[in-house]
């Protein structure tokens, strides 16, 4: 399925602001020594963090990079997802993936490799995805004049294709396994890595490589597919806001933006700190198209062969840089509390050798308290660096809390709380911290949604003709409610003009009868525009 | 990492046995209707299970198949894990994650393609892995003659291989992160696919495209990554003896059996019922070969730069195949409780429909109580098939408990419980199902363990010459113990002659000296040698 639209691309992180795709050995290393050690204190801009203010790009990939979620490898558009990165990443899909089995869906793992041919079977299909495709077509290396090579004669008779999606191998055995109208639903999910080749990537927005799950179901009846589609983009934006605490919209898609052999999109829009759209999940009612290229056909309730209607649905590690754009600020990441790998992070600070001990146990004790109510708890007792310049790491992770922890903290029974999204510093009793902390981490993931929504719902704005639509999308940014009667040439003039689209259409949004743009015919249609990840 | 040895392949699977490679449209397919539906209570072989001591490979093919763990593909040498197999590796998975984190290590992701200049930079891995590489050569598809080619104006520059183990993009991504022993240890692994293109494959056991995890770490001494290689090791026997119920010998590899860029390679093999081994895991200590070869370089404590020392390790969905052949027999599958994706199976039987009622409604009272207990069980109340049917799917599926419960037991507040493997079906007392089922499937796993351990020890012969070795591997099977003086050129003359390697070396299998096999010169090693899988 699709994830990502087509939309214009951005300007590699690779290409600005010190990014490297290939290691150039030495380059982009830190000085010998401690990272940054001692000069604690200085607030975000002395980790080196661009502001958002001052480039927008730049700040991304400050904290993506510096926030060690990921990092750029020698392969070109792919990413290398860090230990942070990749233990956010695990949180997701397995809050994601109890809720795929609560509406009866099961894992499976398709193969990696898609025949050449199979692509060409669903016409619309090839055409979405040829432009993008990693080819193999050797299976052999051997030593050739100027070093190894693909050996010759290990040509493929037939191309493979890595996977950009797996409509079609899973078409292939789902065509195998259905029979009667007794072996449907199929209800199948996949965790996999794709491949689509990008000419400008950015980390977790658009690589080559990325990761995802995609659904994959076959069903007996329209109905029941359609309504799969539905079940599974209401499951989607209900992680996006209730975890990732990231609003969206949810529509469908216009034809021009849906999914290559889809017969409807539907999509969880969300809206990125600088005003532009990002498609976070999609849904999609195939009809019977893909069951129609690889024959899944089975015999109906009243004995007659028919095919299946089938859905695919996905979302992919895309989210990590929605979550970054949606709530982080310029003093580094912003975790939301039910994601967040790490929910508290305490500080010890001590002088002298007895008082270290003395805080290490006191710590040791409310410590076990919060892992036994369930807090992701941890201890940052790195002796190489001053409790200034661990402030300043924790703050540019994203950790929702820190506690800090000094030798006359113990003697009170007190500690220091922080919260990262802001506000004072208080001093409070460390007895209770247990039953204080998971309901302070709650109003945290419940402050964040209100705001990123107060953002949200600030950046809809409507224009009732043309001109306004393109000044309002150039001036204000965010999305634009504009009457559209579902002309494809209005809607291409849009994007060539200002690089923006209909993210998407929702029934809601129906309404005042008004003149079309660029038509002028009366429409009661109006769509949501912007400019888009 | 090596997963698999150089062994001498397989027939696959896909060449006999009734097996697919590619998809004949209803080639393969059932009759329509209900699956055998109506025809239980036959026993295993109404399943269409060949016996083992009829034809050992397609008893396992048939296991598998018919378990529905995984399916043939239309792609070459890949396969399907459907979803009563990929749940089976999720738990693997989840058991090795823990014990991972345990010892401190974290997960991450990095890239699928590696550029194939990487591949040569460590001379003996590029040899070993050259002949099974899946080559990206293109990028993009288009339109020709003949339908849709790869397009020539998208030849890379330089190929990409699809990653067969990942030494060398991580090595490289290691050489970016280390800068000084502060930066040391680096204790990386990842859940991933790769790929090593097969000419003979069997599913699960050697397939093109397979799912494992490799741990990639850095150190700063030597001691302290010989320390990591063979904590590793211990962490693979553990979870296959204590989950798996899989005994296994812990040893090294001979120089000809290694890792290809390995210093030493520790593996665990396991015996299969066939008298063959396989090997089931490896971890291997890399010296500074690839931190050599890809500048892992750091200053130390005494601010001199050097080269930091490595190991990875992995095992991977062979073990599935490895699980299989170790427990199951003529009637199916056999799970070990710990690992069984479902532990107990309730079979409700009723004819009238105010006996359904009444069954259904005790059977969920105890159910709640067992899952309240931690016991995965599922209740199959499907009403298209009869008991029979269902006590054969289920023993098909190694399910370790079956729980049959009528309107007589009702009234009498008992059930019939049968152990998948053997001994009489019992009536029970209900109450108190959720103490007792939880310590019989101890004794179950307990059980299978012991019966494959005694299996296995009683398969180890010993041998004092060469011709002895020779006719134990053709008339015994299993590991036959030889005193051998290290001589390559003996050991490729039994690989030659009866198809058997060297399975590990074992500290603890030195003694008596006696001539070696072969040469005729005293030593005190004593080898294991076996033919594998």
């Amino acid at each position: 399925m699709g994830d990502g639209g087509k939309g214009d691309g951005n300007l590699g992180g690779g290409d600005k602001a010190g990014g490297q795709q290939s290691l150039g050995k030495g380059g982009g290393k830190q000085a010998d020594g401690q990272k940054g050690g001692g000069d604690g204190g200085k607030g975000g801009s002395q980790l080196g963090i661009t502001p958002r203010a001052t480039d927008y790009a730049a700040w991304y990939q400050d904290l993506v990079l510096k926030g060690e979620l990921a990092d750029y490898s020698p392969v070109r558009g792919c990413m290398v997802v860090r230990p942070y990165g990749w233990s956010l990443w695990e949180r997701i899909r397995d809050i994601f993936d109890r809720f795929f089995k609560e509406t009866g869906h099961q894992n499976a793992q398709f193969p990696l490799f898609i025949p050449m041919s199979f692509l060409a079977k669903e016409a619309s299909h090839v055409e979405g995805f040829a432009k993008e495709c990693a080819v193999v077509t050797h299976y052999r290396l051997k030593a050739g004049a100027n070093g190894i090579e693909p050996d010759p004669e290990s040509k493929l008779d037939e191309p493979l294709i890595v996977r950009p999606t797996s409509e079609t191998i899973i078409g292939a055995m789902y065509a195998k396994w259905v029979q009667s109208w007794r072996d449907l639903p199929i209800l199948i999910n996949q965790w996999a890595n794709v491949v689509r080749w990008e000419m400008r990537t950015r980390l977790f927005l658009r690589t080559t490589e990325f990761f995802w799950q995609e659904g994959h179901t076959a069903h007996e009846t329209e109905q029941e597919a359609r309504e799969e589609t539905l079940k599974m983009i209401e499951v989607y934006r209900k992680v996006a806001e209730e975890y990732l605490a990231m609003p969206v919209l949810v529509g469908q898609k216009s034809a021009a933006e849906r999914f290559a052999g889809a017969v409807e999109t539907w999509c969880i829009e969300a809206l990125m700190q600088d005003g532009k759209a990002l498609q976070a999940g999609t849904s999609h009612f195939l009809g019977q198209n893909f069951a129609k290229a690889f024959e899944i056909e089975f015999a109906g309730r009243d004995g007659q062969r028919q095919n299946a209607w089938t859905t695919s649905w996905g979302v992919s590690t895309r989210l990590i840089g929605g979550l970054v754009m949606t709530h982080s600020d310029d003093k580094g990441l912003v975790m939301p509390p039910r994601l967040a790998p790490i929910q508290a992070v305490v500080i010890p600070i001590w002088r002298k050798d007895e008082e270290k001990a003395a805080v290490a146990s006191y710590v040791d004790g409310f410590v076990a308290k919060l892992k036994a109510a369930g807090v992701r708890v941890h201890v940052d007792d790195r002796e190489q660096f001053k409790p200034g310049y661990k402030f300043n790491d924790w703050e540019l992770r994203g950790v929702p809390l820190r506690l800090e922890v000094g030798p006359r903290d113990v003697a009170a029974g007190k500690c220091v709380l922080a919260r990262r999204d802001g506000g004072e510093k208080q001093i409070v009793d460390v007895a209770g911290l247990e039953t204080r902390l998971p309901e302070l981490l709650e109003q945290i993931q419940a402050a964040l949604f209100a705001k990123a929504k107060a953002f949200r719902d600030a950046s809809i704005h409507r224009a009732r003709t043309y001109e306004e639509l393109v000044k309002t999308l150039e001036e204000k940014g965010g999305f634009v409610l504009a009457p559209w009667d579902g002309d494809a040439a209005v809607e291409a003039k849009v994007k060539e003009e200002c690089k923006a689209t209909i993210r998407c259409i929702r029934a809601e949004d129906a309404g005042e009868s008004a003149p079309a743009i660029g038509t002028g015919q009366p429409t009661t249609q109006w769509v949501l525009f912007a400019k888009a990840y």
